[in-house]
């Protein structure tokens, strides 16, 4: 396991210390059904305090706890044989959990389901005060559309998701410039068009005028070589994605959908081990790119030492005049919770780009963590900048 | 609940007796892992037995069981606090199933999950000795792309998932006939793209030329006017999916697509409830569709009488001139081992459509129930016969 997946591994999956759950009266009792819940599924509930609550009917258990956030939260049962309880306040935003019934860690059955932490699974939405921008709103919405296609690189067939802006099926003639927009480690390419939002977020740009129409393909950032050991856990396996991204993928796109193929209007971001692929893919191919998003993490991650440009990326950074010309937005984000490392690393990698005089954009999401809220936050601000 | 629902119900969630799973030397030993199974979980298994084994960490558990098919199989616990069992052989095919976890009932955490008998949740894959209509083929794929539209009828927001033919991309003049394909009861949208390969099926008919290039859209069957109660589950209130589909989702699937938009190029289908709500539909609007599938279900269903025509459905069938005319294929399909309640309502169905002179196929689905595998086999005979 790489060190920046281990982080994450621990990050989300990490042995929980117990805790008993609150449920004395300091406890808000206004409790709402979550907005992810299953239909008709009145739990998991969230408060205004950002506790998370729970309800199962498991009346032959011994111990059943709710498992959010690294922390396990034990439960109480009643006379019916139901078990209920809640977390501490949890921060806004999207956050995977787990039921654990007399040591079996299963999903809840009230939630829905969505691909991260390594597996399909549980979450929830604390909901964030600026939600706005990622809502369901009465404005023309783009569509997403799942893209089969074989790889001839690793041998198998893999999909991508493709956001096709308002308007694309209504003319035959428009043409969209693209960005490629990558998930984290331990997601997949369901992930920003599921719990990201990424299409209702253009959605919103658009009709507000702020974000050029375009067009976004998620794929799965995990690809390797036939005969290559697969285990993408295991990650001994050297990445083939950036030779299915470049030889693979934007052929296909530009050949299937109407794209405005060139360098001005193509654009890569990546949330996490995504930031790090889409770094090193984008400026080993100057000449397909002209715009980078780093959300939550940068190419340098996780080293420890000032960054020397004369090898760093094999040189990518030495010629700042170069870099300043070819990108026409170089943008990082990081939520101001995340963990210390990413601080380090983003910041060291600040520290290169302004002793080099390379401009960039530094944005930092409010009281979030390595989490959706702040990916969906960087999307947001990224996406006005594109293709302008 | 109506009787359908109720019975479809008492079907896929019905108390279960409890039963010990097979450990004995009589159980084939050549387990694979599940197609269905989430990526890198080695459980749940099948043997070609067609038995599934499930496999559970639960060291505290008292009492751990395998849900399927309306019986629980109990399972045993090892050393290491595993529990671990097997169903008896269970018919090829797609089949919902829950682990029982001291009294909860759950999703298994190594299945992927699917909307069916009314909870997302899981579901596993007996492999068919005739599954090559459905998998995956290197063939030209179609794309399923989700549509987002804004009913003021129900005054929310829906969706439906749209196949579009492989080339839809790829030109911009040619005009689609579309079919309309219905889920059943307990189920939504999602069904028919996912467990329902439904764009496989086209996909590899279309290869092979034995269907026409289509669009296919799958809507969600439950809709209700706004105010009217919309707990679909207790069916009090009188659907408004008629009303939807024809004044909202046709016109918004004419205009946003390709289609050929005359009744010579539409087509109609549904599975189980599906097959009620879309037989309602047609005979209702004749002027908008020509050709009628009903999987698993008539819209006679459950009446246990003789079908008077003159009084059946306004009397849609008293003029088989017009019916044959109008109706270029009306096609039934059942599962040989579906409920007999299914038979005899297909029965009397039939028997009327005979005494009338009406033109009909009808086609049995061999040892399958009242599940996937039967309609998918439906469908993938059904489309053969369409805009032809």
């Amino acid at each position: 396991m790489k060190p920046i997946q281990l982080l994450i591994f621990i990050f989300f999956v990490s042995f929980s210390l117990p805790f008993s759950a609150q449920t004395d009266d300091k406890v808000k009792q206004d409790f709402q059904a979550s907005s992810v819940n299953q239909p008709g599924k009145e739990f998991p509930k969230v408060n205004s305090e950002g506790r998370v609550r729970v309800r199962i009917e498991a009346p032959q258990a011994n111990n059943v706890q709710l498992d959010i956030g690294g922390v396990k939260y034990d439960l109480e049962k009643n006379d019916e044989g139901i078990w209920i309880g809640e977390s501490a306040p949890r921060d806004e935003g999207f956050h995977y959990y787990q039921i654990n019934i007399d040591g079996a860690s299963v999903p809840d059955p009230g939630s829905k389901y969505y691909y991260g932490a390594g597996r399909w699974g549980s979450a929830i939405e604390i909901p964030a005060h600026d939600k706005e921008f990622y809502v369901m709103k009465d404005v023309p919405h783009g569509s997403i559309t799942e893209n089969i296609y074989f790889s001839e690189i690793t041998q198998s067939w893999r999909r991508n998701f493709v956001y096709l802006p308002p308007g694309y099926f209504g003319n035959s003639e428009e043409r969209y410039p693209v960005l490629y927009l990558q998930h984290g480690s331990f997601e997949d390419e369901t992930g920003w068009a599921s719990q990201g939002h990424a299409n209702l977020i253009l959605d919103n740009l658009i009709a507000s005028g702020k974000a050029k129409r375009m067009i976004v393909v998620m794929d799965n950032g995990y690809a390797y070589k036939s005969g290559a050991k697969q285990n993408a856990q295991e990650g001994r396996s050297k990445s083939a994605f950036e030779e299915v991204l470049i030889d693979e993928v934007i052929p296909n796109i530009d050949k299937k959908f109407r794209t405005k193929a060139s360098r001005a209007y193509r654009a890569i971001a990546g949330l996490s081990m995504g930031a790090n692929q889409t770094m090193r893919i984008i400026m080993n191919n100057l000449n397909l790119f002209s715009y980078y998003g780093g959300f939550s993490g940068t190419s340098n991650y996780p080293g420890n030492k000032k960054i020397d440009t004369s090898i760093f990326l094999n040189g990518a950074f030495e010629d700042a005049d170069e870099v300043n010309e070819k990108l026409k937005v170089l943008w990082l984000g990081l939520g101001t919770k995340e963990p210390e490392v990413f601080f380090k690393t983003v910041g060291d990698f600040r520290e290169m780009l302004e002793n080099k005089g390379i401009q960039y954009t530094f944005y930092e999401s409010p009281k979030t963590a390595h989490e959706w809220l702040t990916w969906r936050r960087c999307l947001h601000q990224y996406a006005q900048l594109l293709f302008k």
